[in-house]
C-alpha cells in the first residue's frame, strides 16, 4: 500500500488494523456497538492527518459512516477522518466506479505508448464484478471491442464485442452471465488464453502461473498456464494476478504488463480526492473527480516510464523503483538525529 | 435554515443565539465590548466545524469582525469562524449581491423548464432594498424587463422596461423612487396585482394572502388577495410571502411558484463559500464566487425538479422533501446505538 | 515584510527570528540537531495559522524538512508549517523560479500600461543569480532582447540580443559569464548605464544612487551615479536598490521606477502558494502556479495603479500607500476594546 | 447552594441540571445508557475545575459512576469530576454519615456558645432517615438522651433516653419504629412540640409553620403551629423547615434556630473533601474525614457568630451575610473590565 | 501487579513494556538517546493518570530522569509521570528501603496475630542484596535476632543473632558475606532449613519447592525441598519463592506463609506515594513516608485476614481473592453499556 | 531567585518580566484593562506547571486577581497560576507575616547553633515595614529585646527593649516612629553601629559597605561603615544589605552573617505553600503554614551548615553552593542528548 501510494503520488502511507470477527454473524446492531466501541478505543491513533480508515474486506459505506459519527463525539464533526463513505455524509462522487475507471485510463495511457487507442481493440476481461463491469461499460464506451468475459457465473465470447450495456442489464436482472443472447457461451478456464488484443484480469490473485493444470479447488475462476496466453497487454486489475515466475516467461513472450501497483490504484486515489475534498469543505462534481483521476493515472505512467528508460528496466520494476524511490528521498531529507 | 441548507446541498444545518438588547441604543463602544464579552462566553461552543455565526438583524460585518478578532484570542486566528465579514477580514467577493443574484438564478432555471429566458419577459418586483435592487440590475442587464417596481418610498411603473441603472443612480442620489421620469409612478398597492410574466416579492412575508382587503397598518409595502394575480411565475426572493391558503388558491390558478426555501438560498450558499475559501486559504475571485453560485442554484433546482416528478407534487412541497430527505438519510447513516 | 505580503494581498504578516551563528561553521549534523532543538524551544510559538518560517540567508529547504520533521512530532503531521520545503516533503513546483517569473509578470503590466509589450524591446540585467537568470530565461521566451548582462564573474552585451538558453548552459558549464562567444565581453561598471529600454538590478541594494564615483570596496557589481542611466523602466528585482536621493533624481528625469515592494514580490506569493496547496491536501502542476502568479501580480500592478491615480503619487508612494492602508483597514475593523 | 458553600467555605457555586424523566419507570440498563448518552452530550461543559456532578433526588452513587466512566473516555480516568461516587471508585469514606454528622457538630459549636454541651441534654428527632437517624446515633454516643423520634412509619418517645443502637436494629430488622419496646408509641404529630431541650426536624421543609391546623394531606410527618414549640434551640437539618413568619413568632419566643444553610451543610463539605481526595490522589481514613468535617463546621460557626456580632442579627442572618460577603467580595476581586 | 496493587488498595493497574536490547551492551549516550526516542514514540499512551513507569530490570533512576525529562517537552513539566526517579528530580524519601521496610511491617503484622513480635524471635534471610539487607537491619533495629543470612557470596550463622550494622559495614568494604568475624560460615543450600521462627527467602522465585534434591545449575543460592523447612512463618520477599506443591505440603506442616503479592508491595507503594508527592506539589519527609507505609501494610493485613475468616481460606488464597474482588466490584460499578 | 528557591529546597526557577509604565500614573480601571490585555498575550507562556507569577514592585495581590480572572477565560479557573493573590481568591493564609516570621525561624536556627535562643538577647532592626515590624513583633513575643529599631521617619532605642506591641499602634496610629514615649528617640545613622548581639537590617540593599562616609543622598536609611559594627550576628532581612568588601571586613572581625539567599526565602516559601494549596484544593490553617515554614526554615539552615562543613566556608558560600549544586544535580540528571 505505501509503494502503490507513493507510485501514485498520494500523500498517504500504509497501515491495517481490524477486529478478530465475521461479520457476517453479528447483527446489524452488533456489528454497530462493536465498531463504536472500536473506535472509542482507537480514537486517538487515527485522524485526519494520522491514518485515515477506508473500507476493506468484511466492512463498508455503513461501517464508515458509524466510525465517523462516534470520532467525531471525541474530536467534532470530521468527514475527513475516514474516506468510502456514504456520499449523503460526504462521500466522493465517482468513488464507486474508481478502480475501473482508473483500470481504463492507464490501459490508454500505455496504449498510446504503442501508437495505439482502444478504439478498435479486443478485450478479454477475467471477472465481471465492481472493477471488471465498470473497466468493461468504460471500454465499450471509447469504441473498445470487449470479445470476452467471465466471472463466477460463466463465461461469453462474441467476437464482434459484446455490448455491455446490455449484458450489465442482463446481469442486474438475472444475476447471471448465462443465457445472454448477445453472445456465445465459453468454458471459463478459456478466458485469460482466449485470443485478444489486451487482457484485464479483475478478479484473484495468482491466476496467470506457471502450471498448466487447472487448480479446480480455486473455484470457478481459472488459472491458465501463462505461455498459452496470446493477448499482447495485459493489465493487472486484481492484486497480483500474475505470479513471478510467470511474470517472467511473458516477458520473454514480450507481452506488455501493467502492474497492478499502479493499474489498480484508481480506488485509493479517488479515496484520496474525497479527503481532499473533506479537507477543503467543498465537493467535486463527478467530470472533476474523473478529470483528475485521468490527470493522476496519467502522470503517473509517464513517471513510471521515465524510471523504466532511466533504469532499464520492465514496467514493473519501474513501478517499484518509482514508489521505493520517493520514500527514500523523503525519509533522507525528514533528517536521521531525531 | 436546516431545510433551506439541505435544499442548497451546503453542509450546513440551523441554530440562532443571541443578546436580549436593542443595538441601536448602545453606542459602537458598548456594542463592541457587549460582543467581545458575549464571544467570550460562548467560544467553546462556536468554531469552524461546529456552528459558524453570520449576520442577521440587528447584526454586520462589523459585528462578525468583533467576533473573529475576539475568537481568535482563544483559539488562534480563525477567519471561516463566521461568515459575512469585511472583505478587508476575509469575508467573500459577491457576497453583498447573492441573495439577489441567486433569486436570478434560480428564475433562470425555472424559465428553462418551460423553455423561456429572462430575455424579453417581462417582470414586478416588490421591493427595491439589496435584494430587490440586485435582482432587478442583472434582470435587466440579461434582457428582462422590469416593468413595475415598489418599496417603502413609493412605486414606478413603465410597460418598455424601467432603465435599472438610471433608476438605481436616481435612488442612490435622492434615497426614493419617487419623481424619476424614466416611468410613471403608480400606487404601491397594485405592484402585486400588476400584469407581468414574473412576479418577484423582495420584501415582507405573507404579502400574498386570500384576504381580498389591504392590511394598510402593516405599511406601505401592501398584500394582495391573491385571486387577483396576474404573473405566471411567482420567485419567492423575501421569507414565506405567501400564506399557505393563498398557496392553494394560486396553485389552482396555475401559478407557479418558486419556493423561498430555495429561491432565496443564495445569500447562505456565498456565506458557506466564504467559509470554503476561509478554511482553504485561498480567496475567490467574483467570478468564480458567481459561476459557482450558479452552478449550486441549478443544480438544486434539478433536485427539487426530480422530486417533484417522482413524488408528484408542486415545487414548494418538492423542495421540503428534498431537504427533509437529505437529513434523514444522512441522519440513519450515522445509526442508532449511540 | 508586512507591507510586500499587503501589497500582493497575501494573507500574511511579517516577522524574523534566528539563532546567532555561522552555518558554515557546523557540521550537517550539528546543523539539524541546532534546528531541531531550536524548533523543540519555539515550536508553541509557529504554526500553520500562527507563524511560517521559510528559508532566509543561512537556511535551505533541507533545514525547512528538519524544523518540519520536528515540529510534527509536537502537533502532528504539519507541511504547511514551513514553506521553501523540498517538493518531495510538500514543497510547491514553480517556486525555485517564482521570484524572476514575478519579475517578468510585473515587467509586462507595466509595459502593458505604456502600450508596449516584452517582445521587441531592449533589457539590461545586473545580476545573473536565481532571480536574473530566470528573469533573462523567460524575456528571452516571450521575444524580448536581452542586450546586457553582468555578474560577479563579469558583463557581456549583445545589441541583437544575447541568446539566453546559451549564456546559460555556458555558465552551467563554466561558471562564469566570461569568455561566451555570442557576445561581447564588457566593463561591469557600465551595465547600469548602458543603453537599454528596461534596466532590471538583480543583485545588491543601493546600486542606483546619486554619487558619481564608483564604490570600488563593495566589489564587482557596481554601482552608478543616476544621472547617467539611460533606461527608460527599472524594475527593482533587488530589495532598494535605488537609494531616497536617486529616487528623486530619476523621477526628475522621467524614468518608471517599479518599487521592489511589488516588483520582487513573487517569492513569498508561491510560498503562500505552497502554503494553500499543503492547506488544502493538494498540490498544484506548475502550470497552475504559474497562472495564479500572474494573476496575483497583475492584480496588484492594478491596485497599485489605482492607488497612484488616487492620490496623484508615482509607483513607489502607491505600492506603500496600499499595503499600508489595508493593513490599517483591517485593524480598525477588528476593534480596539481589547 | 452557592451561599451554603460560601457559608461552610467550599470553594464551589451552585447549578443543577437534569434529564426530564421518572428514573422508577427506567430499567436500569435504560438509567445506564441514558446517563451515558447525558454525559456524552454534556462532558464539555462539566469538570474536575468546572462543574462537579453529586447525586440528588432520583440518582445515586450508581449514577455517579456511570458519569464518572463516561467522561473517563472522552478526558481519561478522572474520578474528581463526580462526587458520591462509590467507595470502590473513589468515593469518600465518612460520607454517607456526613449530614448526620454535620449536624451534630453544628450542634455541639452551638450549645458551646451557651456554655452548654450534648452530654445530659434532651432532644427530640424528627425524621429517621439517613440524617436523623445519623444524628441519633452520635448524639447518643455523646451521652445525649434522644427522648423522642419520629418517622413516616410512626413515632417513640421516652424520658429517660431511647436506646438508638438497639432501635436501629430494631429499625433494621422490621423497616419500622413501630412495637419498639425500648419507648412508647406516641402520636407523631406531637413531636415537634414534644418537651426537649433540642428539636432537631430532619425531614420535610416548612414543617414549622404560623398555623395550629395540620396539613394532613401532606402525610404522616406532620407540621406544627410554632407556638406549641418548647425546644429551647432547634437545629435546622431538613432543608428551610422553618417558614418565615414562624421563624419571626421563634425567634420572638426566644428560641434559638440553626439555620439550614449552615447546619445541613456536612453533606457538600464531604463531598468537597471526596473531591479534595480524588485531586490529591491520596484518600483519607475515616478519622481524618470527620475531624476535618468538624473543623469546617466548627469554623463556620464562629464565622457566622462574628458576623451576628458585627451586624447585630439572628444566625439566620448572620450565615446569609457571610455567604452573601464572601462572594460579593471574591466578585469585585476579580474585576469588571471584562 | 493488578493483583498487588488491589491488595495494597493503589489506585493503579498493570502494565509492562520495553524495548528489546542489552543495556550492557550500550553506551550512556546511546541509552539515553534511545529512551528518549522511546519516549517520543509513547508519549501519548504514558500519562500521569493514564501509565506510570517505574524503574525495573535494566532501567533505574536514570532511565526515569531521561523520560521525564523528554515527555515533559511535549507535556510540560511532569514529575508525576514516572516514579522512582532520583531525589533531585522530585523521587520520594525512603523509596530505596521501601520493599525491605514494607517486608518486616507486613512480618509484624502477621506476628501480632499470632501474640508475637520481632522482639526476641529468630530469622533467616535468604539474600542481602536490596531487599534483604533492609529487612534484616530494620529486623535487628527491632530486636529481632538474624541468626542466618546468605547471599551469591556465601552464608553465615549465629544463634546469638549477627550484628547486621556490622555485617553491612563489611559488605560494603568488601563485597562478600565471606570472613565477617561475628558468625559462623555455613553451606548456603542449608539456610532455607536451618532452625529459625521466621524464614525470608529475599532472591529467586521457586526456591521452595517438592523436589529434595539441589538444583545446582542454579547458582549458589539454593533451592529446597520444603520437607525439611523448620521455620514457623515464611514471609515471601522475593516474587512467587514457593511452588504450588511446596506451598500444600508446607500448609500440611502447618506453617504459615505471607504471600509475596502482599508481603513484598512496600516497593509499588512507595512508588504511588511518590506519585502522590508530585500530583501534591509536596514532598513528604522520610518519617512520613515510613509512617503511611506502615499504614497501608498494616490496613491490607487486616483486610486479607478478614477475607480469610468469611472465606475460609489460607493467607495466599485471602490475599488474590481481596485482589480480584476489589477489582471485579470497581468493573461492575463502571457498568456494562459501553 | 533561581538559587534562593533552590536552598529552599521548593520546585521553582526565577524568571522576571513586566510591563513597561508607572502604575502610580494610571487608573485603576486602566491598571485593570492593562493587565488583562497583558495577560491576554502571555497566558500560554505561565501556567500552573510552567510560571507563576507573584507580586513585586508595583503590583500586588488586586493585580493578582485579574491576572487569575483573565487566565481563567483561556484555561479554566486555575488559582494555582499566581500566587500572593487575596485570601478571598485562594491565597494563602501567613502570608503577609512571612518574610518576617521566616527572618525569625532563620535566627533562632543559626542561635541554637551556637548555643543560644532569642530570649533574653537585643536585637536591633533597621527597617520597620512588612518584614521590620513583623520580626521585630515576633522577637518579643520569643522573649528577644529589640533595643533599637529605624525607619524612614526615624530611630528609637531602649536598652530594656521596646515594647514592640505598643510600638505597632503608636505606628498605626500616627504612621511614624516618632514621638514614641517607649524609648529614646536617636540619629537613624546610629542604628547599624548601635551596640546589640543580632543586627537584622530589614531596608535596603548595600547598607553595611567598606566607607566611613554616609551616602546622604540615599535618604534617610543610612548607610555605615562596616568597621564600627557591634553586633555578633548579623541576619540579611534585606536584599544583599553587604556588600562585598564589607563581607570580608566583617568576615575578619568575626561577625557570623546570614545571608540573604537563605534569611529572607520566607516570603516565597510561602508563595510556594500557596501554590500547593491551591493544587491540592485545600487551605491550610495558619498554624500549619507557619509550621511548614519553620520546617522549611530550619531544614535548610542544616543543610547550608553542612555544605559549610564539607566545602568549610561561611555561611554565604554555604548557601550558594548548597543552591548552585542542587541545580547543577538535576541538570546533569536530566541528560544531555536534548
Amino acid at each position: 500500500m505505501t509503494w502503490k501510494t507513493a507510485v501514485a503520488d498520494i500523500p498517504y502511507g500504509g497501515a491495517k488494523g481490524g477486529i478478530g470477527c465475521n461479520p457476517r454473524d453479528l447483527s446489524k446492531s452488533e456489528l454497530e456497538r462493536l465498531t463504536r466501541v472500536f473506535t472509542q478505543k482507537i480514537h486517538d491513533l487515527i485522524g485526519i492527518h494520522t491514518d485515515v480508515p477506508a473500507p476493506d474486506m468484511g466492512t463498508n459505506a455503513q461501517t464508515m459512516a458509524w466510525i465517523l459519527d462516534e470520532y467525531s463525539k471525541f474530536h467534532g464533526h470530521s468527514p475527513a477522518v475516514v474516506t468510502g463513505k456514504p456520499i449523503d455524509l460526504g462521500g466522493s462522487l465517482g468513488r464507486e466506479a474508481a478502480t475501473g475507471r482508473g483500470v481504463v485510463y492507464a490501459t490508454e495511457a500505455l496504449l498510446a505508448e504503442y501508437g495505439k487507442s482502444i478504439k478498435g481493440m479486443t478485450f478479454g476481461i477475467q471477472g465481471f464484478g465492481n472493477v471488471g463491469s465498470w473497466a468493461s461499460r468504460l471500454i465499450h464506451e471509447k469504441g473498445g471491442k470487449v470479445i470476452a468475459v467471465s466471472d463466477i457465473t460463466g463465461a461469453l465470447k462474441n467476437p464482434n464485442g459484446i455490448d455491455i450495456p446490455e449484458l450489465l442489464k442482463h446481469k442486474e436482472a438475472t444475476g447471471s452471465l448465462k443465457s445472454f443472447n448477445g453472445g456465445d457461451s465459453m468454458d471459463p478456464n478459456e478466458l485469460l488464453v482466449h485470443e485478444c488484443d489486451v487482457l484485464i484480469p479483475c478478479a484473484l490473485g495468482g491466476v496467470l502461473n506457471r502450471l498448466g493444470s487447472i487448480a479446480e479447488h480455486l473455484g470457478p475462476i481459472n488459472y491458465c498456464a501463462v505461455r498459452y496466453v496470446k493477448a499482447k497487454f495485459i493489465i493487472e486489475a486484481a492484486n497480483h494476478p500474475t505470479d513471478p515466475e510467470a511474470d517472467e516467461i511473458l516477458s520473454k513472450k514480450g507481452v506488455i504488463i501493467l502492474p497492478d501497483i499502479y493499474a489498480n490504484a484508481g480506488g485509493v486515489t479517488v479515496s484520496y480526492f474525497e479527503w481532499v475534498q473533506n479537507i477543503q469543505g467543498f465537493m467535486w462534481d463527478e467530470e472533476k473527480v474523473n478529470q483528475e483521476l485521468k490527470k493522476y493515472m496519467t502522470k503517473a505512467f509517464h513517471n513510471i516510464k521515465n524510471m523504466c528508460q532511466s533504469h532499464d528496466c520492465n514496467l514493473r520494476m519501474g513501478a517499484f523503483t518509482l514508489g521505493v524511490n520517493r520514500v527514500a528521498r523523503a525519509t533522507i531529507l525528514r533528517g536521521w538525529e531525531a
